[in-house]
């Protein structure tokens, strides 16, 4: 009885504001256009990285679906790890963007590596090899 | 100055019982066997689903971590969703098995569709084709 892991599905506030940084700032597509699910009050759609297999969803919910909890940032959730070309400049353009920056970039096992936060508060893992 | 999407990154209260569940309930394989990380204080490994490329990083933290918050379920992970062939009978074995079904097995868009929680509180969503 096998299991097939397909994607990581997050939870956003805004869908307009969620997609535009994950298109637009990091530069992902979508695979699916953004479609309404009725039985789940809800939106979706999946994005990738130009050159990566890893699927990302975005879900938001509207207030009447039984999927619309108050938005809490929780621990399960410990990032999502994005590879960048160039990692002091790259978060110095997050930064001027607004973006927090959780983890200045640092040298962990080869890696340089710095942490941002999304908009909805997820961490999003910047690495350079 | 692109971003590369590369993993979801969970975090885990306890190493060896996720590690359990990820790999002999669900199936899933290590790509590069378990760590010990110095500057995060943390054990890390990467898995992945047989026929599967994406990625899944669990993440255990030393109470001496700066990344050991107390462990919160938050809304920012929604679900991860796993493909599997005998929606029902998965739903019955991983509840006999004493995992917390939260959603009971529907049809949605032509995918029969069920979630269980993992050893953290994490959703896990199980859909069949």
């Amino acid at each position: 009885m096998p299991f097939r892991f397909l994607y990581t599905g997050i939870r956003v506030k805004n869908m307009d504001e969620s997609l535009r940084f994950y298109t637009e700032v990091l530069g992902m597509i979508a695979v699916e256009p953004l479609e309404e699910v009725g039985p789940t009050k809800g939106k979706v759609v999946t994005l990738k990285s130009p050159g990566s297999e890893q699927l990302l969803e975005l879900n938001a919910y509207d207030e009447a679906s039984r999927f619309c909890a108050p938005y809490e940032n929780g621990e399960d959730l410990d990032h999502l790890a994005f590879e960048v070309e160039d990692l002091p400049g790259t978060v110095d353009r997050l930064r001027r963007m607004g973006l927090e920056v959780t983890v200045e970039p640092y040298s962990i096992d080869g890696w340089g590596e710095a942490c941002v936060k999304d908009p909805n508060g997820i961490w999003i893992e910047l690495l350079e090899k």
